[in-house]
């Protein structure tokens, strides 16, 4: 069924009402990932994740199959492609193929925050 | 291949490096869209696409099998869902079933711009 989550977050920390905030342990405490369009709408091709990093923090150094769409929503990340390294910034737009591996890193003095998008599993 | 499209647009016109703009004919002169991650980018599961609307201007009314994923990023909206509307604002999230009726119009007095991604084809 089509659904409406409404944004109720702030600048720096994006929520939408309807939608759970899941966090993270250990090496990745101050991480946390929202899916605002997944399972529980029943998004059978592809699913939207926010994940907001406080500074410093960063994603997994990781390699596998699926794709991902990223766009930067708040502050400034370095990311990692392969061997190459790249400073980005909101509205910046990153596809990172299958196989390729990748990371991001929250630089600057605010928390990051970007969509990634997955198909679905 | 993994790719960063850098931004390079303004707060109510989004523009991106490598990202060609795609302009509509006759009812839908104003409105214009950009693939930023899509077949260009062998992206081959999901396509995410820029949607700018001129203020006033409307999107086809128009129902499908395929699902969409929504992020409102800049200016107002009216959205139709079969016989329901909702108005959107910035950051606010709308998933789009398959086969549900859906239109989006660019409300207010700045651009409409938003982000929509659907199944690769």
């Amino acid at each position: 069924m089509s659904v409406v989550h409404r944004f109720n977050g702030k600048p720096n920390d994006y929520r939408w009402e309807g939608v759970k905030v899941r966090e993270y342990d250990d090496e990745f405490e101050g991480v946390t990932r929202q899916v605002f369009i997944g399972p529980d709408e029943d998004s059978n091709n592809f699913h939207m994740r926010y994940f907001h990093l406080e500074p410093g923090m960063h994603s997994n150094l990781e390699r596998h199959p699926h794709e991902h769409g990223v766009l930067i929503l708040h502050g400034k990340a370095k990311v990692q492609l392969n061997d190459e390294f790249f400073d980005v910034h909101p509205n910046d737009a990153i596809f990172i193929s299958g196989n390729d591996l990748h990371q991001f890193v929250a630089t600057g003095d605010q928390p990051l925050g970007f969509l990634c998008v997955i198909k679905a599993k």
